[in-house]
């Protein structure tokens, strides 16, 4: 009882403060553990809407006869997000993290996401066609990474950067070897087929392009071997490519299997702790 | 003996209630646990053979001149799933997990499985040739996930269903970034190669196919960057390719061993409580 | 003292004997559970020699010319894995595990080892050039797999066996969803493709060699898709591809993980009653 | 207090023996176990330098009409390297484990590291032009290991040589089923795709570099079997080449993980017995 007379106002509360609240509790992620708020699935949906539109823009085919259609998607779209960054604004006083009121808004204004926010709503509102406008449009898709806030992804986001990052060390060693593998293959070749393919292998440099795509397996067809020893020396760098890319995977398969080990363990013994306070 | 007793029916069970059985068992699946009865590995046999007619019929310097045996063999397996499905829902009266009788028939009839059944015998019953018939008639190969009840699969299927399902967040994760990836770089080859190769590179979309058959190490060698800043970029695409191939195949490799482990454990606590039992 | 009595005859051992004794030491693998015996080393690297040879032939800028000194290298090779093969039957009965004498040598002339090593010096006994005798010849390389017999390597044949038979049913189901997405996406493809590129995707097997060297990711660049929505559909399954060779790699790694635990558990508990018997 | 004046010398030190000293510890990568001192993170910056102008030299479209440029470029990098070395030689007399004063100097000479660091001020040292210089200069690259004897680092080479180490008979048995494949379906499109394509198929040898091509999943494109039994042998050499690369992927991130728990207890046991120690 006492905590019941505590939580709500002696006062019945403005219909503001209760809209402000509503409103924090509709448009920021973390507020919804579980699942996502209508708004924001609506907000995700523009966001992909608008960045397909973006990316569609750009194909002649398409917008080719329809700039106005385009024209009139980018100002819907910007009012949209120009009115969600006013409202998130406001109502960002509720954000019990941020300390609340004004100062949760201006600390809330000058941290990444609403920066991207900002970002997003800029091109259309510059109206000066400097720079490509689409690219600063594709920002957008950055504040699709805000629903990455949710309870249900930060745990597989713990899970994926505690994995690459214990590893890391091994990570980067295994990118260092890989580099110079590339290099020595791309010398190779460089000495046994540039002078039959002075335009492919020519030089280092254009050797390296051949050795980046050979490695990887992309294997597009531009440039390969012609003489039977370079034939022989790619074979041998086909062998490498399989086991660098075998030997990442391996490293992060075993992180991936510690770091799901150690969530476990870490949940199990939060149960305990709790069912010993319970009993 | 009393329980013999119960199993056999005083008076003589007459042949039809045998037969129907009889007919159950064979071509039901789970009625055998541990391998594939006689019926059922004719009818994967058939089904493998009538959806290779469909897929041969459609190269035209195999079935030009043979549309007659196509016609003869396209009969014929109709006919016989025809009379297995007939001879099913006759059968499936005697499927206790349905509830018996003419009830099992019905509810077996509006099964997912059922339906498929009729499906794969329903083109050659049409006969009319609106849509090309040899589409459903691929719908046969859906069949033979039927031998997927089997007891020696269910478990497989569960362990692999179980491994996906346990990191669905961070399989769905790695795919957002997969996108995040080939959409970024797309959009710096578009900048970059859109002038020089206008009809390979001259849209965001363009580029998109580009992104793909690289970041899958396809490189099917129909699209390359041709200027050196394009074939930095791509370089920097391949590498980030071999770690967007990594990251899903660690986390189902961590995932498929913790599924087997958790398998184990469940079978190791069933022996054990079945032990306690018999003591 | 008596069991070296036991193990020494009381009259000289015949020098026949000995002879025979040391040539199954020095030939068969099993008898050197640590390392090679010189003459197995020499009898590797003969059969190495002989497949190349019998690979280089068939290069006409190679052999042509020299057809001579290939002839030669052929009855060198054959003579010298005719005297072995004599040895190894003289020298097979002192195996223990097959009874030893006569028996112990008509039992190893019916084993596979014995007939792969027959067909091995089949091909110049026979003379006779019906069929191209260099592909009797590449037979030799399957002698190559006695050394696998030895010590060293038993215990990884094992791993890597008890690893893929342990899963088989998840590696079955996996090839099966695999050809499932294989067809399905070579029947869209011919759908969508078929009617512009009729050489390529014309007829369903067609375009499943496309679908093959989609989803292996190997992408030769001889057949793929020109239209906007074969594009889109060959996206989806490049990236169906990724996650075809995600799921055995994964389910393999899982496996290699529980097979090697189950190992070291097993050395440990061997380890373990040995001390206990010790003690 | 007592330690201090053990540590201190009675006299105070000359300025020769602290400045060797303090070089000792700037250059030694192993006596700054966490970090990169500052001497040692800019000696990495100008071999990466040093190396990538090597590349770059072999590029006309940079080096023409630069050549003054490369040549400056490469007397300042040679100048400080040889500095280095001298500095190096100097203050490895400080080496504690290689014994002190001039004794551990020849020491250092002999070893593998000060041979590599040799190499690389050589080629323009040499002056000579017999040899294509650049590649002497390559050489640098591998003093970039050095490096690697950074506490952080040697943590993460130990895991990776353990579990490749720890493995090398399943790695070895891998590499040989592969190379038994390669083999096998080299032959095979050798047979049937030969006759069709004589320049490309006409000999083991030339469909060797086929197989290899494929089974890595590179499909470079420009060798692919035409005749459709070769299509279908080739789809089936595709699905090996998925398993060939499965296996040693898998092998390794089983070994992986295995290493990292060794570490992981092995650590822990240390904690556990100073611990004991401390009690």
């Amino acid at each position: 009882m006492d905590k019941a007379l505590y939580d709500r106002p002696l006062r019945p509360e403005p219909w503001v403060d209760r809209a402000r609240r509503a409103t924090y509790r509709a448009l920021d992620p973390a507020a919804h553990p579980r699942g996502l708020s209508a708004a924001n699935a609506v907000l995700a949906a523009l966001i992909v809407a608008a960045v397909a539109a973006a990316v569609l823009e750009t194909e002649p085919t398409v917008s080719r006869g329809r700039e106005r259609i385009f024209g009139l998607l980018e100002v819907f779209f910007t009012t949209v997000f120009a009115f969600e960054f006013c409202l998130r604004f406001w109502a960002e006083a509720e954000n019990p993290h941020l300390g609340g009121g004004w100062r949760a808004r201006w600390r809330w204004l000058v941290s990444p996401a609403a920066i991207v926010d900002l970002l997003a709503i800029a091109p259309a509102m510059v109206m000066v066609g400097v720079a490509p406008s689409y690219l600063l449009r594709l920002f957008r898709l950055l504040r699709v990474l805000r629903l990455a806030k949710l309870g249900r992804f930060s745990r597989a986001w713990s899970l994926i950067s505690e994995a690459i990052f214990s590893r890391r060390f091994e990570l980067v060693l295994t990118a260092f070897v890989a580099w110079m593998v590339t290099l020595t293959s791309a010398t190779l070749l460089y000495l046994v087929e540039g002078p039959v393919q002075p335009e492919k292998f020519g030089s280092i440099p254009r050797a390296l392009w051949w050795a980046v795509v050979t490695l990887s397996t992309i294997g597009y067809g531009d440039v390969y071997p012609e003489t039977l020893l370079g034939k022989i020396l790619a074979a041998f760098t086909a062998m490498a490519g399989v086991g660098l890319i075998a030997a990442p995977t391996g490293i992060l398969a075993a992180a991936f299997s510690d770091a799901a080990q150690r969530h476990r363990e870490l949940e199990e013994e939060a149960r305990r702790v709790a069912g010993d306070i319970t009993d």
